[in-house]
């Protein structure tokens, strides 16, 4: 299992329709991918346009290759790209340490 | 509850002496804190020496006030900080959204 973090930052004034933007792309969209194992989505405090996706796949290649090569990218795209302010940043990590909770 | 995201970026080479110090020192310093409710750190498949520390505050001034101002962040830093790179990034976040599991 992989850590997938993407970092958001959407344009001032658009929180809430982002809110309910992102919840219903990943839920709609990104769920049913192969290798598609969970989620969570944070925003920001300290920076009220900044959004936090961390999903966890199977392997990098769900992500990159399934995933990222699907139609359902583009429907993904579609649904979250028009609120950005900048280019999103995405990268994968490996588990090193966690609590046990 | 509210989310810290940590984003550190270390020097090239270093990578299992960190490892390890970063483990020490939530484990024996961060973990003791008062609001301090679990944590998690991941490392970089893309980027191997980018870090994600997260951990879960009961309130941010649980952090900011409370841990940041006690002499328990100057022996934090003392065992992380020389690994450094450059500046840590560190924000807050509220949930949104997750999957249940």
């Amino acid at each position: 299992m992989i850590l997938e973090l993407a970092d958001f930052h959407i344009q001032p004034g658009r929180e809430a329709e982002f809110d309910a933007a992102i919840q219903r792309g990943v839920r709609e969209i990104i769920a049913r991918a192969e290798g598609f194992l969970g989620w969570q989505v944070h925003k920001g405090i300290d920076s009220p346009q900044r959004y936090l996706l961390q999903i966890r796949w199977r392997s990098v290649d769900d992500h990159m290759q399934g995933f990222r090569q699907s139609a359902d990218y583009a429907r993904w795209r579609e649904i979250v790209a028009p609120f950005f302010a900048r280019p999103p940043q995405v990268e994968h990590f490996d588990l090193l340490d966690a609590s046990q909770d």
